[in-house]
């Protein structure tokens, strides 16, 4: 029998051997259980299975027709990036259509769901239930801590999952595949006889009445003060050992299991599951740690978007609103000078939203949210930004999956970034030569979560004050109650020098700018960029002053959160942020300056995506076109009004 | 029959049927054609195999016995790169002990040579052929250009593969496999009585006279002016049929054959080999362009570190020295403080020499290489760098697998470097969380093809003038004639400034450090780092002035290329110039500070790997470490004269 306190050691073996039992329970089962939501790619999967499939059929799969079903109970931030990792490993080597049920809290679904609504992975449709409403059902259970309720919530999934569901793979969300899941389905047909014995069995006993009595009698005869859902598991097991049949060893390998797992893997050339997930606790002590863990290093770090093939020969994997995208991305002509520009604003980037453990704000009707983006080459800002922004963040990284990981490293050895929880960071992933600097500003944006928003870019760093200026200015200035649509200006200042001393208030900055150690944000290259700002004007105020729109006018701004978007055509660098300005003129935000705000801009190096494009003349030309597209559209959507955006433009090329 | 003209069209089949046939052929001819050259990390590992085994034996083979023999022929640098793509795919789905035999030019065989020592895989022999020695053998042939060559030695494989040989794989070098090559191994069995009863008939023909005949007629009755080594083939195979049994479609996928491919894929659920290695050429146009994409982009990027796997359960799959290395990391406490410190040191890096196209430098008896290191984000350092130093450059970048893809699509896309040939990068694979600064040093060292080497690093842009002036030196020093043991100093500064005008001539550089815009390295930091140089002699100096070492005394030097190297306990950052300078002083080299020589450092953002380490007491603790182990070493080998070094050394702890 398996020892308590080791609640994961065999895990997903007895679980899947539960759940063939489970499965087949189901049909026996009270209607009124189906609780689950079905939040699908795709209509009714489980229409062509029913009882009738014969189980030897399945060891040999009709291709394209076997939907294989995988249930997976997920809560949390650190479970809803383990579970990508399982389903890299379960996606690379699968050939069939897979049908994942997802039994989730509130965290992991807004994650989940917008991952895999963005990896658009063919032929896997995903339906998710809410953990919550199976809490009652095992919540009367002691238990050592609250996550420990989604453990037991294994033993009540029949209650969630669709009535039409006859078999069901059950697994942890630490387990690694290195083989086809297919081959772990065909074990179902193993049990035919087996299962339908046991089915008859199932409906005489109850499932649900089983293993109550079985945990109410444990916590009665032992000392148990609480149960995890291994405990209750082996107990039952214990009880009625005619429900298990032992799977071979090679589909539940652990590491932590030693000796058992080495009597396995010395016999068998093929492992199929690898149970452990901790590759660092047991670096080079066990001989063979280092499968395990380049197993599941490989997965960790794989690239998500190679697992978006299709299967082959299989019609309809796509629902129609993907479908459509890629007949258009078929259709752009490579020949096309700015076929890039065309390929990656219609790129749909895999996004991975709050990547780490996150406490959302509680709510303040004044408070902001610093909103920016970053690739890897800015990760060193973040401290830095940390101390100088004490209030909540959002923050789009733009990274490779083996990115995301040194990222996930960089972030727990930060004793400063890993203290501070109201910082949210949102992955998207890379695909793409061009940086979308605007689908990542607004993925950052649509995570905000306090009223109002604070649009900034990386490599600024706000004045100390700046977060409670911020809160004080939006209160004073009544910005909520009027429904004032206005947006506050963070005057720009850049500073040259590598090493620097940060102003502390107004007036230390203002002696920094008259000594030639600060400047007002690109006076060299762009002032046009900040010349509405009205820096003189700044210098002396001590209210806030409205200011005008003027050509190419891109100021730093506190909006409302609901403000308009940006522009996702500009991919690469350049007029990103012009062209949001352009859209809240147009809009009828009134652009007010703060006189005690500021924000600076330190040196860098210029950033591989930047230094690749700026010197071709195609991505002038490009840019060029993709400006004339913008003003077409605003004259579309604003008619007259937006005549003067047009007329600047055409300024502005007749001057260059 | 196939059409001419597309030479790989079917390459990989017909390639592995023929030398079914070319295998066995081989007991029957002449052993003094035995030209291979065995390089090996193992001993005999024909002696087990004969022509004894049972074919059906191999259809279930035993574990860890059966060694799988793979022969390729590989040529310069693009094919070096793309066999270890292949081998990727092969040793991430292999189970078996693998022999390579790897046909190869001087370039290649440097290269993977360097590789496969550092790579360390388990079960992998490698031997090594010089292709050199087939060429006679086939340069009668008119063939299109140079390279051409060595598709046609496939023709001639036996003449120099072992005679014990009895069976081998041979692979094109754009090959993917998505499969265990044990399958394709074990379709030899398939074979089995068709074979010997081709090696009795091949023994009578003799296939070396049938080849040659069937080219020579070709040549003489078509309007061919060259032959491919695939028109032979096909040649050969239209005359004689029956050497060929096909093999099943899934073995040879190809997307350049379109409706060939088609058939076969809409059929099978699995695809053992992809033979197409140009994700480029055909992005969206092919519905299943992806999946052939993914995959092969999957191994490109793989972390190869990862396949470093042992076999399960078969014993002595490394060298001695390899389980040495792998015993002596099991034995390092992990509960230590400089654990980390002691792992980096004995961690042996893949390293990919020349990785990219380059032209050695023609021997010049002054010539200069400037040797450098960094990673990925100072990548964009590279172009200034070829702008400041127009001679050759020997460059370290320590980059993951995927960094490395990244890295050559920069350097293709830049045309300042993709024109230059005279820089050699060499890639050391990531492995470990601490920077392997010094042995980064030591690749680009060892690689470096001029007599004399400038050390410099990655952040610092010479003078423009620098390299002819260096040359110009070394020849008036007459540092070769007098074998005089010298290391030129080359003045360091700094701008802390972002946007800076390079100085064209010492004068000016004096004027920027009279203003203010330059100093001297690192003068407020740690001036003692370049104290010795002594600054202010050197603005009046016109001739080259010799200088004492001091205590942490760490100038750019230029030194003979069989200047000592830099040791490789110093991880991380810190102290690692200051303790090669040492070993210069100690080996008695003059320092000559040269009165023209200058380079500057540029701002930039603090590394990733410096900032994780930088605020840590532990780090800097470990760092004493090393340094009082690196005295007990220097007092071992220097003695009385080490004194002086070990005597600065506490001088320095005692102020500290």
């Amino acid at each position: 029998m398996l020892p308590r306190g080791r609640p994961r050691a065999l895990g997903a073996a007895l679980l899947l051997l539960l759940l063939l039992v489970v499965g087949f329970f189901l049909f026996g089962r009270d209607p009124e259980y189906g609780l689950g939501t079905t939040a699908t790619l795709d209509g009714d999967p489980y229409g062509s299975r029913n009882r009738s499939t014969s189980s030897l059929q399945l060891l040999l799969p009709p291709k394209c027709e076997v939907m294989l079903h995988v249930a997976i109970v997920c809560a949390g931030y650190n479970s809803s990036r383990e579970i990508i990792t399982l389903m890299k490993s379960v996606l690379f080597y699968r050939k069939n259509p897979l049908h994942l049920h997802l039994i989730t809290d509130a965290v992991a679904r807004n994650i989940l769901e917008t991952l895999f609504r963005t990896w658009m992975v063919p032929a896997v449709v995903v339906s998710f239930y809410d953990a919550e409403e199976l809490k009652p059902l095992v919540s009367w259970i002691p238990n050592k801590h609250y996550s420990g309720l989604y453990g037991l919530m294994k033993l009540v999934l029949p209650s969630v999952l669709p009535l039409s569901l006859a078999r069901v793979i059950v697994l942890d969300t630490d387990v690694t595949f290195s083989s086809d899941i297919m081959e772990l389905w065909a074990l179902f047909g193993h049990f035919s006889g087996v299962i339908l014995l046991w089915l008859d069995r199932l409906q005489q006993i109850g499932w649900e009445q089983m293993w109550k009595l079985t945990a109410k009698r444990e916590l009665l005869t032992l000392t148990a003060t609480s149960l995890a859902d291994q405990d209750i598991f082996n107990a039952v097991i214990k009880e009625h050992p005619e429900l298990v049949h032992p799977l071979p060893c090679v589909w539940n390998v652990q590491l932590s299991d030693h000796t058992l797992a080495e009597r396995c893997y010395l016999e068998a050339a093929d492992l199929k599951v690898i149970h452990w997930n901790s590759p660092k606790k047991l670096r080079v002590k066990n001989k063979h740690a280092e499968f395990f863990r380049d197993l599941h290093l490989t997965f960790l770090g794989f690239d998500g978007k190679l697992l978006c093939r299709e299967l082959f020969g299989c019609p309809n994997q796509f629902p129609p609103g993907v479908e459509q995208l890629q007949q258009a991305l078929a259709q752009l002509d490579e020949e096309e000078p700015c076929f890039e520009f065309r390929q990656q604003q219609l790129t749909v980037h895999r996004v991975h939203i709050t990547f780490l453990s996150h406490q959302p704000p509680p709510p303040r009707p004044h408070d902001v949210t610093l909103v920016a983006q970053l690739s890897m080459d800015r990760l060193q800002m973040l401290e830095a930004l940390c101390r100088h922004w004490r209030g909540p963040m959002s923050l789009a990284l733009y990274l490779t999956d083996a990115e995301a990981q040194q990222f996930l490293r960089f972030v727990e050895t930060s004793p400063v970034l890993s203290a501070r929880k109201d910082v949210a960071y949102h992955v998207v992933y890379r695909d793409g030569p061009l940086y979308p600097v605007n689908q990542l500003r607004n993925v950052a944006l649509a995570q905000a979560l306090t009223p109002y928003v604070f649009l900034s870019d990386i490599d600024f760093l706000p004045a100390y004050s700046l977060y409670d200026y911020l809160r004080a200015s939006i209160e004073q200035l009544a910005l909520g109650r009027r429904q004032r649509k206005a947006a506050l200006v963070v005057p720009a200042f850049e500073t040259l020098h590598y090493r620097f001393s940060f102003p502390n208030s107004k007036a230390e900055l203002l002696t920094l700018l008259d000594a030639g150690s600060l400047h007002t944000f690109r006076y060299h290259e762009w002032p046009q960029g900040h010349a509405s700002t009205d820096y003189t004007r700044w210098r002396e105020a001590q209210a806030p002053y409205r200011v005008q729109w003027s050509a190419d006018y891109e100021p730093y701004v506190v909006v409302p959160r609901d403000c308009p978007r940006y522009d996702p055509r500009f991919v690469g660098f350049g007029w990103n942020k012009v062209a949001h300005i352009i859209e809240l003129d147009a809009q009828e935000y009134e652009f007010l300056v703060l006189p005690e705000a500021f924000s600076i801009h330190l040196p860098h190096a210029p950033s591989l995506d930047i230094s690749r494009f700026r010197s071709s003349p195609t991505y002038r030309d490009c840019l060029q076109a993709l400006k004339e597209e913008f003003h077409q559209d605003l004259s579309r959507r604003y008619g007259s009004a937006a005549l003067k955006y047009l007329t600047a433009l055409q300024q502005s090329r007749s001057r260059a």
